[in-house]
């Protein structure tokens, strides 16, 4: 067995943290790993597998590290999480057996920061424990909101006592079988001066149709990315979650730090897929040589390397920054983008590496492959990031400028 | 409908095998393509499918345009493939419903080649013909015979009257179901010095076990790729392929235009998908603009453009060479090298385009990303090529300086 | 001495060309390479060296390769130039010595198809025959028309029997010292509607102030990259080059040519490198091996070698198109942006393979690469190019959905 | 003028580093900065000016940040040198400015660290003082010792007293006018066993040739760098850095702090680079949109910040593991690697956005361009750190395979 990484993470701070990742990676291996064979069908994460191991992340101490101690979570800062959902990450099935998978991770932070009391036990309550599952419904089709969110459609009017939805989404990653979703809908404006407000809406429920599970490339969580009509659904005003008009600032508290959960998450995974590589290298042989002494080879393997440690120099350092109240939409940008080409390269390289065999069904780096690449995509391309990056470089140095 | 690629063929040598390629397209757009939905199962090409669009493509008269007239082939040479075969590959059914699908395209140029007279009338003419289909049996399973030929374990060893042949090959494509299998066998030497000759056996063969279909993130072939035992079989001497102890040899006369024919056949594939890019940017909006009016987004479709273009003038550069009688090893490594890579980007990129639609099964081309991937791999790693290109460049350097 | 690249000369309809190419690089590498220690000052190549370098050109028969032959030129088609022009590029005085390179070369091109019978004795004659030197005045500084022809500034009005030039440019490369000028003016219209005209100046003009000589990385020319004032500049009718407001389309005339034949002499340049590195390697030690048994080192030989022929691939088939009589916008735009970039990576990846003496004065080749980097930036920026070649191809594909 | 960048730097312990980074950036704006017309001559850095400067540094109280405060400096460790070395970086002048320029500042790191207390008086004072400049004469011309320490040819050998030191010696950088060398020679061992010991030779000394100073393409510095000849030069036994045979691991003292401070100096070159390329594009325009509004134009501002804010992220983590105390061997090559990569393709894109001017004498970015070049392969080349990082990859996971 090899040692964890320790390279990124050298402070005294991080000891309790680390010494919990060393806990969640030896979970992972011995209880998630092992169940890739069974654990996933055609629709992601087999539900019965996730509750099971779930006990067993309960048994062992390690469930819901990110969720609030009141709930029976590990309250994990997100300066803590960089090294624990790396190590969570390490299998597909890790961070499901954690509940510290997309999107309930993300929206458990969003209920802990937002919700009102009555909320907090009836929705994050449940969610934290692993009881019930959530989604998020925010992204719509063409020509509805995607990497734009003023393009969104979906609307919420008022009714007596409340509001009706009307609107369709899809990718709510997780619909079939959640037991609420939050959903994003336009409540004023238009185009650049769109309001928008969230929703929690119990599931199942009559009026909102899950058309079907979208089956992409990657699907290792559960309940699919679903295609969802709301038709006419009809809430009580409690179900606004917060305040209304509020739903884009409250997808930014959303948004920033599930960037970095998905980045740590995926570093695990890359870092375990570069791990392998080493192994197979350093044994198989080929031209006269062990494969590890070619230098073709070893400059794949020292670029995994240099892609994992710049990923997890740049995510730690925006934790740092979330984690003393900034919002870091910049950092987390760059964060984003800069982890998810970066993964993609690692696991690529790492398929590279096995030849044939990293093609095939004798190991799951092709599906692994698969699974990541969606990653430059979802949560905004990279396009979309960069072209927010740079609007900002420039709005800044301009106003500087006038300054 | 958009019109041909044109801007690579401007000789009107090329007129007649450009008639052939519109011809080809037409066909392949109207009568494969649409076969998608039914044409594969979770083996590869359903055979009945491929069956009926075979017929069609004869019916059609692009049926087997690389196999020899006398056959029943369009006899195209090398040169006359690139826009025939890039044609073809706009489906991944197109080449199997054209009989020009790797293995059996490059095993008809083999045999036409090599074969003695028997051997073509018994192999070549239902090969040619679309009635029996072939395998190439070369790659074995690590510490084997991989990127490295020189490992070749399986053995051919004399007994009275022919042979007898032991070994354990993999990535046999196409076994599952084939009529014969071209296996290569060591017949002496060890390391750098072995000698290896190719048989013919016929198939299904008692001792010959199709222990599996490797299933990879490709398959868009039929038969498998298969993990195949030769358990101490049996052959006459006229099952010899040529003359014994020339396998390598052979084997070279098969690689250089087979390299090529899947660089036209891919090529296809991600020029078929460019386009689809390129409608889709004309369309879609996002932004306040259409995306294809988005710097980022042009900088993929002229990423694109350049590298099916460089691809292209490879190609056409390579098989003049080969057309005229040269080897074009070096030259044909560096086609496969550029074009394997080139092709990859296009597809990600493509992909990239189309956003969340790109990775769901709302298209097909998560599917077209994971079938192009092992193109980098298959037919030797670029890192092999790579090490071959340059160990040229210094041998003939070193070669001349001393001169 | 190692041997010319022959990978991409496969046809005999080459073989005259390949003939002068090996003359061509006889002369480069005996006469012109041995020049570098004494052929420039820091103005660029120093006047006399050139003239006399010429004169042996004269005498060895390899002068002006591409200029007609009614005025002594060799006056080899676009196709032919390919190897003849690369080989002229292996040392940077090598085009200057046999009258084919920037701007001269391309001014030759342009006054061959557009002059009139009077403008051919005056102008194209003594150019052509290396006895005058010219330039070609079209940059302007910003706001002025760079990438963008549009925004030209400089204007030619109307004046009693002929025009009044008043303008602004710099990059008019070969001013000082030039015996005449060709000056882009604007002569009506505005924006995307702006006329152009051609005018023929003689120089020196007392109206026309050279101010100086733009220093730049590249330095390899002949006069400068000048900036120059047109103050009010008189010319007759007759000083209008072909016909007035046609200027743009002369521009296009001048254009694809000019871009490939700059592609061939710096694929020459990077060639002459690249062997330099082959040789480097295939001697020096490091780490108990030569540095060329080394797999990062192989891998930047091989990434060399292929970016240089899909260079010349490419090249050549944009060749054929404008041999053909095709105007070939789209494919030089691709040669153009492709080939910048890979003969900077090319020498880039030979500095690195020379170490620290790459960028030492013990070898020009860190000179070599400042040379170079302006490619990518002068006759359009690679990202103007992908910009138009985006737009061409969402054109061309809207029509087509049109038609 | 524009706002330091402060993202990465977010936590309370580093408040007086940044407060003296302000400083450090305001003094090298206001009095480095300007003197770029007259500060520079052929050979570098002007002494005279280099003297003035530092004067106003010490009156400015940014004077010497790395040295220890005994000595007048600031005496700043490591992490916090990480965003003074940066502002320092700003203008190439800033680092001799501040006394904080390779090679003195390497120097006094390692002197502070291995000096007995009369070597520290004698040599490190006077350096850390800015009264004495110093050299490091390790790496020699082929065959010796580059990138490979092996290789060693440079010799002492034992006589009464003392030792007798006989080599050849390259990129002894600032060894023109220095006051004295640290020179590593081979005393004993052959090979991998090699020992060598470190000698402080006094210059000038008559035995001791500085050939020439080797113009290379970056020259930023003092004193050139040097090609020396150590002709039987006899020093006594105080002469010995610390203790005999141990040069090889006081050259790794030196080493991963100083490659962590080149890497903090280029930075601020290249984010300084970066951010006139944001005012650049901020202001001109081109068809008819600000450059900054164009996507091509914003990927590369998006990936200039992107590859900045990795490359901080990647040395801060690495100081801190030195800063506390660790070796980082592994985390200074990456972190090496990959910045000196970065800021090289920071400088390029910002050449690219400023077009034709950039590469002109009106701005110095092509020099800033050539002056960074070399940083790939001082300290180590690319290849060289990779294959370095692989082997530990591949030995830790084998070590930990046994264990």
């Amino acid at each position: 067995m090899s040692t964890p990484p320790t390279g990124s993470v050298s402070s005294s701070a991080l000891a309790e943290a680390d010494e919990i990742a060393v806990q969640v990676r030896r979970f992972v291996e011995q209880e998630a790993a092992p169940r890739h064979a069974d654990g996933f069908d055609e629709h992601g994460v087999r539900p019965e597998v996730r509750r099971e191991l779930q006990d067993r992340a309960r048994a062992a101490g390690v469930f819901a590290p990110t969720a609030p101690i009141e709930f029976g979570g590990l309250g994990l800062g997100i300066v803590d999480q960089v090294p624990v959902l790396e190590a969570a990450g390490r299998s597909l099935l890790g961070p499901q057996a954690l509940n510290c998978a997309a999107p309930d991770e993300g929206n458990i932070h969003m209920l802990d920061v937002i919700a009102t009391p009555e909320q907090r036990q009836r929705y994050l309550a449940p969610l934290a424990e692993g009881t019930a599952r959530s989604c998020f419904s925010m992204t719509e089709p063409a020509p509805g909101a995607g990497s734009d969110p003023s393009m969104l459609r979906t609307t919420a009017t008022r009714v007596s006592g409340g509001w009706r939805i009307e609107g369709h989404k899809w990718f709510t990653t997780g619909a079939e079988g959640a037991d609420f979703a939050i959903c994003m809908a336009r409540t004023g404006g238009e185009g650049r001066t769109t309001e928008a407000t969230m929703f929690l809406v119990d599931l199942p429920n009559p009026n909102v149709e899950i058309r079907r599970a979208v089956r992409t490339t990657d699907f290792s969580g559960v309940g699919g990315h679903c295609e969802v009509y709301y038709h006419g659904v009809e809430v009580s005003d409690d179900a606004v979650l917060g305040r209304p008009g509020e739903g884009f600032r409250y997808a930014q508290v959303r948004l920033a730090p599930a960037r970095l959960t998905h980045c740590m998450r995926w570093m695990g995974a890359a870092q375990a897929a570069h791990e392998r590589a080493i192994a197979h290298v350093a044994e198989r042989e080929a031209f006269g040589a062990r494969l590890g002494e070619l230098g073709m080879v070893q400059a794949m393997l020292a670029d995994n390397e240099i892609d994992l440690q710049a990923s997890r120099a740049l995510v730690r350092s925006t934790a740092e920054i979330l984690g003393a109240g900034g919002k870091a939409r910049q950092e987390s940008a760059i964060a984003k983008v800069f982890v998810s080409e970066a993964v993609g390269r690692v696991v690529d390289r790492v398929v590279q590496m096995h030849g044939g065999m990293g093609v095939s069904e004798d190991t799951d780096l092709g599906w692994l492959l698969s699974s990541i690449r969606p990653f430059r995509i979802y949560d905004g391309p990279s396009e979309t990031h960069r072209w927010a990056i740079a609007r900002r470089l420039i709005h800044q140095a301009t106003a500087n400028g006038r300054a």
